[in-house]
């Protein structure tokens, strides 16, 4: 076996042997290693362009929470990185092995294991694809209240690594509020049960909101349980086209707390992102000469109830100043609206080649100086950092798109600068680098730009004690002190 | 300075000069040590009894976090056991320095800094009682959410330690949703911004709900930030009495579910509950021949609409078996069964000297299987066991009262032989020995009865990393393993 180290990673290179070792584990067909096109998936999520990007040595597709135990206990033992992905639809490189090593993928594990109507809940494997979960539970009245944009291909284990928002966060909360429970295996390769079908619990510490959110790099869930609710019989989405974006982001705090209405989404699209969207999707909708508009859910389980609410939620918008109020009330409308919404990321993505997707949050009523800071930024470096994103919660994915003259150079090196720009505004605010789409490898060397030396300080405490060997998708979340490359 | 440590626990006896520098620190006013009167208020919580007790050598009172942060500081370079203490209403011993050492009272940590309505959140130090937030902010239309029974004398630090749930968390859930942020003054005496204004953030692991709840373990906090959410304009109650206490257990789980309406609170009080309750405050309520009760409160923003949710929810207490269903829709009347909901642990206290009370939870359609095993057990040993509590999540206090023969000697023999029995019921439902009232020292030594070695292992590991040399709140949560008093 060789012990052979990588330069000054502190890391072991994968043998022939650990390959040998995993075959016996998983069989030949579960562990690819040998064809680089079949290992080029696993190199990279869904961050436009290829700046991002790492090949994994070996990609494993365990089917058993016993096989991944066995295989992080080989990767511990050998200081092997391990970078746990799911669907691979990630926005922060999460899922990229960027120390090389393993890429451990949880596709095979995608059985719901049990529904449990009576508590409202449900135990599932970290592979199932989070929209299979609300078809298959349906027909009970219940839902699981989690939307991320990506939910008709992302898996739920994703959803709880990255701790997801999405479109629904506004009234559901994020995907943490959901999840009760874990089977989790930790980077030593022990198999620990976290929560279970409580809604509340305080026997010991509340250690299932740690893993949720870590990225991977604490631990492998292996199951989960979520907590369900009834499922409201009626939705209801207004369009509501405001003059300028500064009309429509001041609308946005305020509606909850003026119109007594509790929306279930408050997303605010700004010109440009919406005619993307329309475009890429041949879709003939129009927004005039509105500079920018909200997209309010509503959601309940009483036909008149929701007709007062939305009435009221409409009215607000119109004395704040929406020049046109739309009304969606079926799910094929609602449906169609919303489908513009998800198309947004891609859209641009195809548009603008080069360009950086941003995620930050801010207590929500600061997002107007936001909005307008960020607008100050963009023209001061004539490029457009288009807006939208789930603005009800404070979470605004600001889109910096490269200038037109821009070669790659000037953009690898102009982009830390204005990052660092906007990323000051937002600390400003209170606000930090990442409300849903996670830190990953790609934002890792700007947490110093909003948190304290003591909060990384905190962090690096917890993954030193939980991941010895830092084995566990290292070079993620948590930037290096003095320059430990893990 | 004495290095000379107490027998077998590693830890420092606290010297004539670590005296001294806590009074250079706060002033002589605020370090109490040398009368044991007034040292006595800090040897107990409001367990009944006196088996949970134990002294303090040094009582300390800052006034500020960074007086906190030295006297933390001083702490751990000495190994000496420090105790955070908030109002001392807590039923765990979380707050009894049973290692001895130093409690520190966070009570002059008493203000409200910073309400922002536009943002729905409000910024408080720990010492600020709970019902005081409520107070401060009524005029504004919102309300934080948190609602513990012992709201009118408890710290609002003393609920973020313990995790509080209380009456209206089937609602609102506990009180980890509405923290968003934390300052800590972490074991080695570091102060710690966690999370911020801001309502969703993946920017870093989930630290503050790992704070949330680990009883004083992990840290002191010093500044904490609360959502607030609406105050619903109306609220109704409804006393349901049912034959049985088996029909009104039946009926919790499936209100929300088959009658549409989301309850804020299911509490479920037995005829001998709630007539020890009613002897005590001298009420003239009567059950009349009922079994138990369940006391159903919605709360609303429409009269109307409230009005057709009582409605419905009362047609299905009684298609469920109540024989009578009170309706109480004036604010008098249902602080009246308030009032009588929350003396309930009083009352007992009182009744029966000699008790522990327990505080299980279960996934909420198993209340039924543990209430009627729990009086089975009760039979069995000729003793009574009431139950009360927020059956409505789950979470069931039951109190073991001392047979009446039964000397002193007696109980401490027989007590822990009925709550393995118990707790094996809970296991089998897959709860846990404690819904919100903490572990403490009193159930430090059941945590195995409930969960794995593996998961206290993790526990132990995370305590480690942050509290290196096990000062801080020692002897509480975590069981020690081979032996080790920490």
């Amino acid at each position: 076996m060789s012990e052979q180290k990588t330069d000054g990673t502190g890391y072991n290179q994968i043998s022939e042997s650990d390959v040998q070792e995993l075959i016996t584990l998983l069989g030949e067909k579960y562990v690819l290693f040998r064809d680089r096109e079949e290992l080029e998936p696993y190199s990279h999520d869904e961050i436009p362009g290829t700046d991002y990007r790492a090949m994994p040595d070996v990609v494993v597709r365990p089917g058993t929470a016993e096989e991944i135990s066995a295989i992080v206990k080989l990767a511990n033992r050998r200081r092997i990185p391990i970078t746990p992905r799911g669907a691979g639809s990630g926005l922060s490189g999460g899922a990229v092995p960027v120390c090389g090593g393993i890429v451990l993928g949880t596709d095979r594990l995608n059985r719901i294991l049990d529904f449990d109507p009576a508590n409202m809940m449900i135990t599932v494997e970290p592979g199932v694809i989070t929209n299979e979960i609300n078809d298959y539970v349906k027909a009970s009245g219940l839902f699981y209240a989690g939307y991320p944009m990506s939910l008709e291909t992302c898996f739920i284990g994703g959803n709880v690594a990255e701790n997801a928002g999405g479109g629904k966060a506004v009234k559901y909360g994020v995907t943490s509020r959901y999840v009760l429970g874990l089977e989790v295996v930790t980077p030593t390769g022990e198999l620990v049960t976290l929560g279970g079908k409580l809604v509340k619990d305080v026997t010991g510490y509340n250690m299932v909101p740690l893993f949720v959110g870590s990225e991977g790099t604490l631990g492998i869930f292996t199951k989960i349980i979520l907590k369900l609710v009834p499922r409201p019989r009626f939705q209801v989405d207004l369009l509501c086209l405001f003059p300028t974006g500064e009309a429509a982001i001041a609308a946005v705090a305020k509606l909850p707390t003026i119109s007594g209405v509790q929306p279930t989404s408050i997303e605010y699209i700004d010109r440009l992102a919406f005619n993307e969207a329309c475009r890429y999707l041949n879709e003939s909708l129009t927004c005039g000469d509105c500079g920018a508009m909200l997209l309010v859910t509503l959601d309940g389980f009483d036909r008149d109830r929701l007709t007062e609410d939305y009435d009221a939620a409409g009215a607000f918008c119109q004395a704040a100043g929406a020049t046109e109020v739309y009304v969606a009330d079926s799910a094929a409308t609602s449906e169609r609206l919303w489908r513009l919404r998800r198309a947004i990321p891609e859209a641009f993505s195809l548009r603008y080649p080069t360009q950086s997707g941003e995620d930050v949050v801010v207590p929500p009523a600061s997002i107007p100086r936001v909005i307008r800071e960020f607008s100050a930024i963009a023209e001061r470096y004539g490029i457009c950092i288009p807006c939208y994103g789930h603005a009800g919660d404070g979470n605004v994915h600001a889109r910096i798109c490269a200038g037109p003259e821009w070669d790659h150079a000037t953009w690898k090196q102009q982009l830390p600068v204005i990052l660092r720009e906007l990323y000051a505004v937002v600390r400003d605010c209170g606000g930090r680098i990442s409300g849903e789409h996670g830190i990953g490898h790609k934002r890792i060397h700007y947490m110093s730009c909003v948190v304290s030396e003591e909060y990384l300080d905190l962090l690096r405490t917890i993954k030193q004690a939980l991941d010895p060997n830092g084995i566990m998708n290292p070079g993620k979340v948590i930037p290096p002190r003095n320059g430990d490359a893990r």
